[in-house]
């Protein structure tokens, strides 16, 4: 990868790292931003040079005060500029005559008040893009690097961050704030934040770029509440995952939830359906909550990937084991069967009630040493992969001693994570902080944390682990489907019909139960004799989209007779509704008795094509079963696609039926996926239902394709 | 209610509310049980004698100390026993001798030790049974009374409780350690602690009742691993749950926790759908994990019931505002539409900035009166019912003084729920201890903690409007069912013909789709006539159990054409199997074709009968959208138990299918629940599939009842 960074990227580093630094609006008055952001920078203990600037001060906090930029005269590398909205422009081009090329603008009062402030923010964005400078925010809190020969806390949180290696970036300001009062309670340090604010120049993926080269940072936390660029956004997230966990809080969840009821696959994909798709595409991980991403944080922060992913747990209180181990489950982590050996040489150590097993109960009277050598011999056991140890503050114990003994073993175990649940006394940190320094171990209060922390270790590993790009080309007949789809164009006809739509399908070796078209009932003799009995009747209408809404599907033929019947029974439905010189043929189909449905297709989404799968048939709306992904789809990530709903059990074997064959759901999804990437004109593709037969066999049954 | 304590009851509080202890096994010696026993008394200061019993020692951490428990010659109201296993039955006997009839065995080696163990519990439970004694324990941790009349400590947790009104029963008694620890970080007190031990004597079910009729308890916190005796643990669960709120963590969930808890406890844990189904139908809540339960804790210590259940979310910062949103969202919690003469008042005070809806978000600027005043304002409108506050420390506010605040406005709106949402710096439990010594407002980190401890405010109150015993009886035909019942009884066959089956269905008004039985052609030929094709032809057998694997069962029936060539077949299969002189009657029933189906049905779990409903057919196992309930199920607990799946979704309009009669359907549960109630010598009933029309008519197409 090329170390080479983007001017862009390159103008970001230099007011991250800044040598010098001017506060426009600095302050003496208490409680302000401007007094606030002095402050910091001087308790943070900057390695550069402050230069307040504000009019009415000789000097701000003991440092000499400039009245304009101008005056200073010095090398500056970053203008923090915290004065009201309607001199922040003026402030600028004083920035600019004083050769400043960084500016970060606290001030709110822009874009996020209505029409007059985003009049304001874009004469200053036009300004910035004249003058080739760099902007960070408006509207935002600052920016801190805590690299120790630098020690820049440009921001008003009230807080001092405690020095590390996260990145934090967030389009929330006060959440950086909350965020910084948190990390040091989960012992996990910062090493960078920026406040977003209105994005109205560096956005979250300039800083994950910058983040990508920067050693000083080794794990992305974002929170965000909009997606800027979808394109760019997937490829640098893909990327820059693949070398530091990136973890995204993407807030505006429940619209998904709302709107995911509606009937349709275009309506089903509601408005953050396209970041999740992007998120998941990308393989970065996506957290619910705040609490949840501390702990993966945590976690990520201090384990290495295990080699082996089963789990032991190793506890002195029976209850909590218990505890654990339905959490495991519930988790879908497995639990490592101890070997022969390691249950002996247990035995001969451990209290006699001790429970062997894994769970491993060393039962509270265990002694510090005896719970050591159990973890040791635990740890040694080739059988097992991973460590939660259980620990609870009974009598004589030494809860501090257990966390430094873990210290010492995690070294020589560096392959197996350990995560520790410890439910001791209260004064448990200021203790520990007393005896260890910078501990390493991830300490929890309750296991159900502890395995949060766990199953995002496994899901990065399996993420990583697969090359996501090894994706199989699907050998496609390009000639026929461009045919096709040039008469549409021509034809300015937007849905294309039942039969064509099931003909590309075919072109892109998508299974379809055998259908051919009829035009005549002669026709549809011969086809129903030559696929066999039972048939479907499916009309293929230039017109008519929603087919059974006008009788135009009939199921379940069984001879000549009915087929005849029928046949009549159907032409006459489309007389009345004067219907027959639309009708490009009637489809004679296979019947294919299933109840296991399943629903693919492709929506837009922004001008994004998202890959959907899920439950389909009457389901789909009720049981939501239903999972995005965005395009061009990967193996990786068409198969994690099939496994994130309950749709991935339907596909095994269920009461007698046969299990269907994931390689070929999957390269459903993966034609779907190069259909829209190869042919831009289509907008959407749906199939409802996807059948998959007692035999294990799978068919599309009808298709929809829609143009843009 | 009934205050007379049951003699049992009464004796077990004489050990709670002790006047006098003695230890037996009191030391000197730091870090034994004996020892720290004696200091948890001393520290707790316990309000009535201490006497240590023990050969060794003249004197006790300064007090006297007796050689047995004869020598005190007073009054002892409660003997702690500390000593080693075996000699635990002759301290019983002093015990006796010395007039004491209650105990404490803190001792372990019991039951949970194996064969050798469980005789000496024997042995121990013989005698206590004998004396009429009362015991707690063996192999426990010990009990706490924080009354500060009574201020008795008796129990090895090396934390002293903060003095509240939880009471906490615990089969894990490390456990109790570690919560006697977290309490005070919640805010939350602890009034009673009982660790139950192996339960010989006073099992969880007795610490229930005690508590009952305790007015220092206003809330039971229960940690189990097995149920003691599934009857009574249903009736005293519903009864004092409607009195005090009851919430339980029955652990071995899943099934490998299962098995952890059956090697810890050394008892059968048993499956956990019998658990499950009691506590539900008991109305208590369960929690997953101990973390939401202190939530749930925290929340039911501080909050009334809200009348009205729309939530209202204050914010000072946007981004934890939309996060708190989506979680609403996720637990079903509908947000209130604040009036428009409340947004009117929170235009005049608040920043023009401020987004003036619901969330309300009042921005960081806005001062701590501005805050308070929008809390006001907002608490003042009807439409509002719960209150969350999310407040992010920034710059020059005042956290403690929001709470200080919030404790007032509390007292003002007395029916409105408030939590408080405060990232705020690390010492914040600090100085707010400094400024309110009780705070009642409780207060999270996250969001999605304090929405969990809401909806479980929320689902208590359903449980306590409804009246859960007005259960509409269903009309039987007594004497029909009882004719077919003996009949069975006489052969000795265990599973009822599906015919009978059925039959029995329609005289317990369980609506069964049309059937009628036919012996010869002729008479399928009439019925079918008569209901009208399609019809479907099922045999019912004395012998075959599994209809459709033996082409017992053909559907879709269309025309007499059909019905003669599918009954000849029908019995030439029969023949072949020779199972026509087992043939009781072939069933023709109308076709019902619905894509809903559902499973109901009865089973027998250890002797109780337990309720299920859920989606059906060959969803069954796949979407394990199936849950239970413990009989006789009320009308509460019938749809409750409908509307605890997504079986729930499926009954609702889906895709123009209408939706079915939820009274209808749960009055099919009803009708199962009475069966089983009426006549015990059903063991199991299954419903698969319950079908539902596209009309919404609910049909069983099929039963299978089957007798113990």
């Amino acid at each position: 990868m090329s170390k080479v960074l983007s001017k862009r990227i390159e103008n970001l580093r230099k007011i991250m790292y800044a040598r010098s630094v001017a506060v426009i609006g600095a302050s003496n008055k208490k409680g302000t931003v401007g007094n606030e952001i002095i402050l910091r920078l001087k308790e943070f203990g900057f390695k550069g040079k402050i230069y307040p600037v504000n009019l009415k001060y000789e000097s701000v906090e003991d440092i000499t005060a400039f009245a304009s930029v101008i005056d200073i005269k010095k090398d500056v590398d970053v203008a923090v500029i915290a004065i009201p909205n309607i001199n922040v422009l003026s402030a600028i081009e004083e920035c600019h005559k004083a050769n400043i090329n960084g500016v970060i603008i606290i001030s709110s009062g822009f874009k996020e008040i209505g029409a007059e402030g985003l009049k304001l923010e874009q004469d200053i964005i036009k300004t910035i893009k004249k003058y080739e400078m760099t902007l960070i925010g408006p509207n935002c809190l600052g920016v801190i690097n805590s690299s120790p020969n630098v020690n820049f806390n440009a921001c008003f949180a009230p807080e001092n961050p405690v020095a590390g290696k996260i990145g934090l970036a967030t389009q929330s300001g006060a959440l950086a704030s909350g965020i910084i009062n948190i990390l040091p309670q989960i012992r996990v340090g910062l090493g960078q934040m920026i406040s977003l604010g209105n994005q109205a120049d560096i956005n979250v993926l300039d800083v994950i770029e910058l983040w990508e080269h920067d050693d000083n940072i080794n794990q992305i936390l974002i929170y965000i509440e909009s997606i800027p660029d979808s394109k760019r956004f997937k490829e640098i997230c893909a990327r820059v995952n693949k070398v530091k966990p990136i973890l995204v809080i993407k807030s505006g969840r429940s619209s998904i939830g709302t709107k995911a009821a509606a009937s349709h696959t275009g309506s089903l994909a509601g408005d953050d359906t396209l970041a999740d798709a992007l998120l998941s595409s990308a393989g970065v991980i996506r957290e619910k909550y705040l609490r949840e991403m501390f702990i993966t944080a945590q976690v990520f922060n201090n384990c290495n990937l295990p080699k082996n992913e089963k789990l032991a747990i190793i506890t002195n209180a029976g209850g909590p084991g218990v505890m654990a181990t339905d959490t495991a489950s519930e988790y879908n982590i497995e639990l490592a069967e101890l070997s022969d050996a390691t249950k002996q040489t247990l035995k001969q150590f451990l209290p006699p009630q001790a429970g062997i097993n894994n769970p491993l109960d060393v039962i509270a009277s265990a002694t510090h040493e005896q719970y050591t050598k159990a973890v040791d011999t635990v740890l040694s056991d080739s059988n097992v992969g991973m460590l939660m140890v259980i620990y609870l503050y009974i009598t004589e114990q030494n809860d501090t001693g257990i966390i430094e003994d873990l210290e010492e073993l995690k070294n020589k175990y560096l392959d197996k994570p350990i995560v520790a649940v410890f439910m001791t006394t209260t004064d448990f940190p200021i203790r520990l902080k007393k005896i260890i320094k910078n501990c390493t171990i991830p300490i929890f209060s309750y296991a159900v944390d502890a395995m949060h922390g766990i199953s995002r270790l496994l899901e990065r590993k399996h993420s990583l682990c697969v090359e996501r790009n090894e994706t199989p080309e699907i050998k496609v007949d390009e000639k026929a489907v461009k045919n096709i789809l040039e008469q549409y164009k021509k034809s300015g006809i937007k849905q294309i019909s039942t039969y064509s739509s099931l003909k590309i399908f075919e072109y892109y070796n998508i299974p379809v139960a055998k259908f051919e078209p009829a035009y005549t009932f002669k026709d549809a003799e011969k086809i129903a004799e030559k696929i066999g009995y039972p048939v479907v009747l499916k009309i293929s209408s230039k017109t008519i989209s929603h087919k059974t809404e006008v009788g135009g599907v009939v199921t379940n033929i069984r001879n000549k007779n009915e087929l005849q019947n029928e046949w009549n029974a159907l032409f006459n439905r489309l007389e009345k509704l004067n219907e027959i010189e639309n009708l490009e043929c009637v489809i004679v189909m296979k019947q294919i008795n299933s109840k296991r449905e399943f629903v693919a297709g492709i929506v837009n989404k922004q001008g994004e094509n998202v890959a959907m799968f899920g439950v389909g048939g009457i389901f789909l709306e009720v049981l939501k079963e239903v999972a995005f992904s965005a395009c061009p789809l990967s193996a990786y990530n068409a198969e994690n696609l099939i496994k994130k709903t309950k749709a991935f059990n339907m596909l095994k074997e269920v009461r007698g039926f046969k299990p269907a064959d994931l390689t070929k759901m999957r390269n459903i999804l993966l034609s779907l996926s190069q259909m829209v990437e190869e042919n831009s004109e289509i907008n959407e593709i749906d199939i409802n239902p996807i059948m998959v037969s007692s035999e294990g066999e799978i068919f599309t049954v009808d298709a929809r394709i829609v143009l843009k």
